[in-house]
C-alpha cells in the first residue's frame, strides 16, 4: 500500500469559498451576529470535487491520501477565534465527508482554529472532535498564525504544551504547516512554507521538547524545507551547541515528507536522512501543478522520484507505508476496516 | 587563484566589541551626545586577529577572501541611523586596514548603515566611501534590517531602487545577508540566514528587478538557502506563474555561494545550478566551526566538496575564480596590483 501523507482539499466545491467570502465580508460589520450557517454541498458535489485526486492516485499508483483542508486557505490571521472556529469546523466537516465517501482513498487530518495572540488551548476541542468523533488521524499545526509576522512563541515554548498533551493522549501527530502569507516579503508556497519548515526544525534542534514529550511526533513537510540540503550545517550546529546527534534528535519525533519536486532533491533527502524518518508525500493537487518539460511528468509526481532513488526495497516500504502507519497509528484501524 | 567570496571578520580584536557595548549602553541614555570615538586598535592587533583566516587559507589552499564585517554583529535593529552609521564606519574601516595589511589575502566588502523604517538611500554615502575611497568591491545588503520581523519592503520594491542605481554606477554587487535575529522563532545561523536566502530568491523570481537593472548582481549566500534543493519546485512555480526559466532569470544577476557544509549538498548544487552562477565561498571562520566526525575535516572546508564534485575543470575554474572576477569586477585591479 502506498500512503501519501500530504494532500489538501484544494479542489473543494465553490460553496465553501462562498461561505468564507461571506465570513470575511462580515468582519467589516462588527455589529452583526456571527452564525455559522450550514453549507449546501451534496455528496455528489464532493464526489465530483475529488475526481482530480482520485485520478492522480490511480495514474500514479498510490492508494490513500492523508487529506486535510487547503493549507493556504486556513489563513488564521483573518478575523478572530470565532472566525477561525467556524471556518475550521466547516473545512474539517467536508474532509470528514470525503473520507466517509471514499474510505479507501482518504484519511482525515484536521485544520485547527488557531488565532494570532490566542492560546492554542482553544484548539483542543476541535482536535478532540475531529479525532474522536470524525476519525481523523492528525492535525496541521501552524507555527505562525499571524501569516508571516512570526509573533507567536516558538513551537518549543510551553505556550503549546497543553495542546501537545492532548496530541499525545490521542496519539496523533501534527504536520507543521503555515498558511497564506500576508507579509509581502514572503511568497506563500515559494518562501513562507519552506521558511517555516526550516524554522521549526531549528527550534526542535535547540530545545528539549521531545524530552518533555517523548511520543510527540511532528512531520515537517516540503522535504524539510532547507534542512536536508544543509544537513552538514545542522550536524555542525548541533555539535557546536552540544546538542544530540541529528539522527538521535529526530528518531522518534521528527519526520520529513517527500514533497521535493525533482530527482536530485529526493536523492539528497534519501542519502542524508534516515529512511525511518521519511514519509512519502506529494501535496497533490497543490503548490506546483505543471508538467516538468525536462521529464514530461508532473513536478509533484514524487512517487517517480522515490521509485528511482537509490534505496533498498525495505527502505522504500517504510517510506511508502510503514512509517506513515507508525506516525499516524490511528490510521491503521481505518485502513483495515476500509479494506474489508 | 582560488577566491573565497564569503568571509566575515568574526575574529576582530575585542576593542571593537567594547565600542559596540558602549554604543548599546549609550542608547539607554538618550540625552547623551553621540560621538564616534576612535578605536585604539594597532596594526599588530589586526595582524594577530586574522591569523586564523590566514592559516585556513594556507591549510586549505585558497588564496584570497572577500572579507566583510561580522554579519551577525551588524544588528541593524539596534539603535537608529546614527548608531548604525558609527558602527558601520568602524567595522568597515577595520576591514579596510586588514585589506591594506594583507592585500593578497583579503578584498573588502562593506556593511551598510541600514536602519529599520529608514530609507536605504541613507546607505549610499557609506557605499560610495567604501568603494571609491577604501577600494571595496561590494556590499552586504540586509533584506530585513528589523532582525526577524520582516517589515521592510521586498528587495524588488522601488524602496531599494536609488541604492541599486548607485550599486550599478559603481559596478559592485551585493550579497543578500541578514544579521542577528531578535525574533525568538528564528535561530540566526540555523534559520534566519537560510530563510532570508530563500525569501530573496523568490522575490527575485516574481518581479522584474533585473529588467529594470540588467547589470545588478546579487549573491545569495549559504548555497541559496533552500533553493537548489527545491529547484524543481522553483522551476514549476516559475512555469505556473508565467515567469522566465530559472536559468534565464538568474543568468547575469543571481549567484549562489558554496557555503553548504557537506558533500551531498554541494553535489546537488553543482548538478542543478549552472556553474556560471556558483561562486566558491566557505564563510570561514563562521557559523559552523567544528570538525565533521564523518570526514575528519572541518565542516566549512567547502573547497574539499567542490574539488570532489562531478564538475569539469573549466566549471571548477569558474566557481573558484572566474565567476568572482565577473561578479566583483573591481577586484581585478586590486588583485593584479597585489600580485605584483
Amino acid at each position: 500500500m502506498i500512503i501519501d501523507c500530504h494532500g489538501h482539499f484544494t479542489t473543494a466545491p465553490k460553496e465553501l469559498q462562498a461561505f468564507r467570502d461571506e465570513q470575511i465580508e462580515g468582519l467589516k460589520h462588527p455589529g452583526q451576529s456571527r452564525t455559522k450557517r450550514p453549507l449546501s454541498i451534496t455528496d455528489d458535489q464532493l464526489r465530483e470535487a475529488v475526481q482530480p485526486q482520485l485520478k492522480f492516485q490511480n495514474d500514479r499508483g498510490t492508494d490513500v491520501t492523508i487529506f486535510s483542508p487547503r493549507a493556504s486557505a486556513m489563513a488564521h490571521h483573518i478575523g478572530d477565534l470565532t472566525t477561525s472556529t467556524h471556518w475550521s469546523e466547516h473545512c474539517n466537516d467536508l474532509i470528514h465527508r470525503v473520507c466517509e465517501i471514499f474510505p479507501r482513498n482518504f484519511v482525515g487530518v484536521c485544520q485547527l482554529p488557531q488565532t494570532p495572540g490566542v492560546t492554542p488551548d482553544t484548539c483542543i476541542a476541535e482536535l478532540k472532535r475531529c479525532v474522536t468523533e470524525l476519525g481523523f488521524v492528525g492535525c496541521n499545526l501552524n507555527p505562525d498564525p499571524s501569516g508571516g509576522h512570526w509573533n507567536a512563541p516558538p513551537l518549543t515554548d510551553k505556550h503549546w504544551y497543553p495542546f501537545y498533551e492532548v496530541m499525545v493522549d490521542l496519539d496523533v501527530p501534527a504536520m507543521v504547516h503555515v498558511s497564506a502569507s500576508c507579509n509581502p516579503n514572503f511568497h506563500a508556497t515559494g518562501a513562507h512554507y519552506l521558511n517555516a519548515d526550516t524554522t521549526a526544525f531549528m527550534q526542535f534542534l535547540t530545545a528539549d521538547l521531545f524530552k518533555d514529550f517523548p511520543t510527540l511526533r511532528m512531520i515537517i513537510p516540503h522535504g524539510g524545507g532547507a534542512v536536508p540540503y544543509h544537513w552538514g550545517r545542522y550536524r555542525g550546529l548541533a555539535q557546536d551547541l552540544k546538542r544530540p546527534l541529528l539522527t538521535d534528535l529526530i528518531r522518534n519525533n521528527v519526520f520529513f515528507d517527500t514533497c521535493v519536486y525533482h530527482q536530485p532533491g529526493i536523492d539528497l533527502l534519501a542519502k542524508v536522512v534516515p529512511a525511518d524518518n521519511i514519509l512519502f508525500g506529494s501535496e497533490m493537487v497543490g503548490a506546483v501543478r505543471g508538467i516538468d518539460p525536462e521529464t514530461g511528468q508532473y513536478y509533484d509526481d514524487t512517487k517517480r522520484y522515490v521509485d528511482a532513488a537509490a534505496l533498498g526495497a525495505a527502505d522504500k516500504d517504510k517510506i511508502f507505508e510503514g512509517n506513515a502507519r507508525k506516525v499516524y497509528p490511528r490510521m491503521n484501524a481505518r485502513l483495515d476496516r476500509a479494506a474489508r
